[in-house]
Formats: C-alpha cells, sequence, structure tokens
C-alpha cells in the first residue's frame, strides 16, 4: 500500500514526503518540477521506499501512464495533491498559469483517482478561497467566497470538484486552507526576497507597500504536523479545516526588522505606499483556527517565532548555494 | 455598441435574445448548438441586429476569430455569458462535460473579453453552487460552498474566476443565481419528461423518487426581468443576486399531478423510493431573495402558477413538433 504525493519536489511536497517516509510509508512523488526541483528531495530519494517521476499532471496523458504504473508496483490507497503554481502574481497576469498548475493538475488528479478506483484525498487549498473580508474573522462556514486572485479562485474551483466528487465517488477528502506558509526550501515569499535583497545591496531594504500589512505566518513543520493530524483524527467524510496560526499575526515591517537584524544590522528599511503588496493579496486577514482547536491541534509558536526560525533557516539555505 | 450573448440558442439565451432585440440592441450570438438549436433563435433570426455564429466557446482558437470579427463590425460594450452544459446527471458521469461546456466556456469569454478590452459581464449561475444545506434558507452570502455536482462545482468555479477578474481588470459584473427555470422552448427537466411519457402511455405516469422533492420554480420570462432589472439597477462592482421564485416551492408530486390534469386526467401516478432523483441533486432548498426585493424586484407569479403555465406552453411546444 502506497500513498501518491503530487507537488513532490516543491516547498511543502519536500517536506512531507520526508515526514511520510519517517513514518514507513512507501511513497510515489511526481512534480513538473516547475517550482519544485530534484535538489528538494535529494535526501528522501535516498531511500528506496521514495520513487519519483517527473511528470507535468495538467497533461492527462502524461499523468495517467505514470499513475498507473506506480499502481501496479503498489496499490495506491491515498492521494496528497499539493501541485499547484505558487506564483500568485503570475497568475493574475496569465490565467492560464493557475488554470493549468493550480485546477488542471486537481481535475486530472481526481480522473486517475476515479479511474483507479484510490478512494482518499488529501488537499491542500488556502485562506485565499476566501477572498478580501477585511475585518471579519474567517472561519471555514464563512460566504461569500469571492477569491480575488486567479490562484484562489482555481483552488475554491479544486475545492468544489472534490465536494462533487465525495458525492458520487470519493470516499474521504480533507481539504487543508493553508495560511502563509514559512520555512525551507523557500522558493519565493516575502522573507526570501528580503534576504535576496540584503546580499545585493546589505546597507538598504526596500519593502513594497508601507508594511502596515499584517498575516499569520505558519513554520512549514507545523503545517505539516496539522495536515497529518486532521488525516487521523477529523471524522467526515469530507473535512475542510483552516490551518494557521493562532494570533493576529505579524506586519511586514516586523518581518522587514528581524530579517535585518539577523542578516544585516547596519541596514536601513524603506517603505512604500499602499497597503497591498500586488493585485490580488489580501492586504490584512484574522484566520480562525477554532475549528482545528476543537479537534485537539494548536500550533507550538507563534506567527513572531515562525519567522525568526524561517529567517535563520532561510539565511543558512543561501549561504549554502 | 453590442452586445454578445454565448448560448444564444439555448433556453435562456433564446429567450434573452428576444427581450434584447425588443429594447432595440445589436446582438451577435453564439452558440455550440449542443444543447440549444437554430429552431430557438429562428424568429429573432429575421431581425437584421442579429447575427448568429455557431462555434465552440470552449475552444478559444474557434471563438476568438469569432468575437473579433464581432467586435470589429460593432464594438461589443458587453457579455451576457449564458452557455453551459445543461445536462447535470451527464456532467455527474462525466466531469469532462461541465469542464468543457461550464467552465472553459467562462474562461474563455473572460480571455476574449480581456484581449478586446470589454468590461461589462452578466453570467447565468446558479443556486447549485451552494451545495446541499438542508433547511438553512440560501442567501447570498452562506457558507461553505460545497457543491455535490460537477455541474454547481464548474459554476462556483466561474463566479471565482469573474470574481478574481472583477479585482484585477473587468469593471463590472452581475452573477444570476438561478433557481429551477421553467418555460419554452423546453429542452430538459422533469415537466417536459412527464410530458413526453404521458405521450407514449396515456394511462401511467412513472415518477423517480417518491413525490416528495420540493424546490421553488420561476418561469423563464420572469427570470429575464429579474436579470434585467438587476443589470439597471445593482449598483456594485460585482453584484451577486439569486433569482427565484418568492415561496416555498412546490413538490414533484404536485408537478405531476398537474401534468396529468392538464395532458392525460385518467392517468394514474406511481412514485419511486427516495427523495433525491440522482446524485448530485439537491432534494429540497428554501432560496432567500431578499436582496433582489431589496433591490426592488419580485416575481409576479409563484412557483404553482409558473407550474401550470409552463406546462401548457411545453404541452403546445410538444404538440407542434
Amino acid at each position: 500500500m502506497a500513498i501518491l504525493v503530487t507537488g513532490a519536489a516543491g516547498f511543502i511536497g519536500c517536506n512531507m514526503v520526508q515526514r511520510l517516509l519517517a513514518s514507513n510509508h512507501r511513497i510515489f512523488g511526481i512534480d513538473n518540477l516547475s517550482n519544485g526541483s530534484r535538489k528538494n528531495i535529494a535526501h528522501s530519494l535516498q531511500d528506496a521506499r521514495f520513487v519519483f517521476v517527473e511528470a507535468d499532471l495538467s497533461d492527462l496523458s502524461a499523468f495517467m501512464p505514470v499513475a498507473q504504473q506506480f499502481h501496479s508496483t503498489d496499490p495506491i490507497t491515498e492521494v496528497w495533491h499539493l501541485a499547484a503554481n505558487s506564483d500568485i502574481p503570475a497568475g493574475i497576469d496569465d490565467a492560464g498559469v493557475d488554470l493549468r498548475d493550480t485546477f488542471m493538475t486537481t481535475f486530472n488528479t481526481l480522473e486517475v483517482m476515479k479511474r483507479l478506483k484510490i478512494k482518499q484525498l488529501a488537499f491542500a487549498s488556502t485562506s485565499a478561497v476566501y477572498g478580501d473580508h477585511e475585518n471579519v474573522r474567517l472561519h471555514e462556514d464563512i460566504g461569500p467566497l469571492l477569491p480575488i486572485s486567479n490562484y484562489g479562485a482555481m483552488k475554491l474551483a479544486s475545492e468544489a470538484l472534490i465536494s462533487a466528487a465525495a458525492e458520487a465517488w470519493l470516499e474521504r477528502a480533507w481539504i487543508f486552507r493553508f495560511p502563509n506558509v514559512i520555512g525551507v526550501p523557500a522558493t519565493h515569499g516575502a522573507l526570501l526576497d528580503f534576504i535576496r535583497k540584503l546580499r545585493q545591496t546589505p546597507d538598504n531594504l526596500n519593502v513594497l507597500g508601507n508594511g502596515t500589512q499584517q498575516k499569520g505566518y505558519l513554520h512549514v513543520s507545523e503545517l505539516i504536523d496539522a495536515m497529518l493530524y486532521i488525516r487521523e483524527f477529523a471524522e467526515e467524510r469530507l473535512a475542510y479545516y483552516n490551518i494557521g496560526s493562532d494570533d493576529e499575526g505579524v506586519t511586514v515591517r516586523f518581518m522587514a526588522e528581524q530579517v535585518v537584524a539577523a542578516a544585516a544590522p547596519a541596514a536601513k528599511i524603506s517603505f512604500g505606499e499602499g497597503n497591498k503588496g500586488w493585485v490580488g493579496d489580501v492586504p490584512r486577514f484574522v484566520y480562525s483556527i477554532e475549528k482545528l482547536r476543537a479537534l485537539g491541534w494548536q500550533p507550538k509558536i507563534g506567527s513572531a517565532d515562525a519567522i525568526k526560525l524561517a529567517i535563520h533557516e532561510i539565511i543558512d539555505q543561501e549561504m549554502h548555494q
């Protein structure tokens, strides 16, 4: 019995593969390596229980034979669908990006599962499905759902397909609505951006926006903990949970200051205008994790400590590249 | 200045084209004729202000040149996107049906509009975006949105794309969440089904399910009224409204009895078991139209009278085929 992980070479995927291997699972991994890389899974590939194939999940004629081959080796009982475009601004410029990498990957994952009779799906969704509710606390049953990015739209579309499948043939589904997740291997995001800028110009850090944008952050290790916890303890046929930090979050200003303190204490920080970094970004939101807390899980560290931990990990990553 | 109507030869589309022509608009129509037919628009085609081209909206390479040709003749200022798969069970068997005809038609409509700089979109959505909330009254801001059919999923996905576009470049969007709509030209649905069954076996009418399934129904003429009303009076950049009857709806039993009374008074009605006609059908829901009523519109006739009117129209349609 095996688990298929899509997006296995990406930021979340490679961390999940490591954790699942530690729990003695047989893992099949697929990734198109558009955002992920073989380097991310180099360590896991030393384990014979992990098999990786590069394939484009948005192309069913490429995806299906790989999945069939895996399935005939060791029957797949569960899919962790973590593949998606992770560059939200790119998907706003060109809707085709999230159509292909965020939505069609889900559509095809469900097609593969239906044909191979795999009945359990864990899915990486996002807080972006909620859109901009300003100061309303985002709990799982809030409405309306009006995403402001194509990324959020195509994640909501994916959730909707999974919901319809759960009515018709899918036996269990776990939908995880991710917060902002930080840690390594970092491929994008404000922390990596700040750290790279400071390596180029150690005297000065230019920040997009006025720095008041405030969000909660979760360290990837805690995200993995939460997903596995929900997978084990949620009893609903279609379980959907916010995963996030248990606090009001931190501002961009705080993040910039922490990066400067750790990487270039003498640098001067200059801020731009407005509190939206880019079109489609939700400037400020407060996430409810009451449902997850009621299930029995809560993060061990807050947003501020998660940021500090990730900054050190990312600096270390960048120094060894 | 012209209006583009997608799905122009379908049930809603052909009624909308007639109404828009009556308001002195120049209309371009596109339809792949999968559910619609040229017969539905035969009358409108006598009006020189209506131009129709058969094309598959799910294929951007077919859709774009047609739209460009239209746009170069008379600049399109507004699109009424009414094209979709209307056979919900077909989309549950094969997710590709709603992917193509319900979702990709919307994706491509937005692509065409973005490229041609058309900034106003009216969109036919559905109560199916809400999923099964049992006895909770469905108002526009309810959550969670967990559709139980691929049709509902791909309409929700379409709404989400429109929402993201409204953030980035679309100036105005009107999303109409349709109830069950009845009238002519009828292409599917329980009334047509009952009437056709009775023409084959006038002594007996077999009804799927136990007949207790209860829904609100709106006559197509009132639906068109409501859409044009919202188009004229809603002031939100992204306006989303339930459109429906103002009552608790009628049961399948009532509909069967009314059809029998009108078409074959001697027929015996026999019911099946359960209150779900098919997988993905929401067995009972109560629609809130408070938002639409607050805007100043409400239906003139209730579900029961709409059913009676439609039965006579459909019997007439079937006798003249």
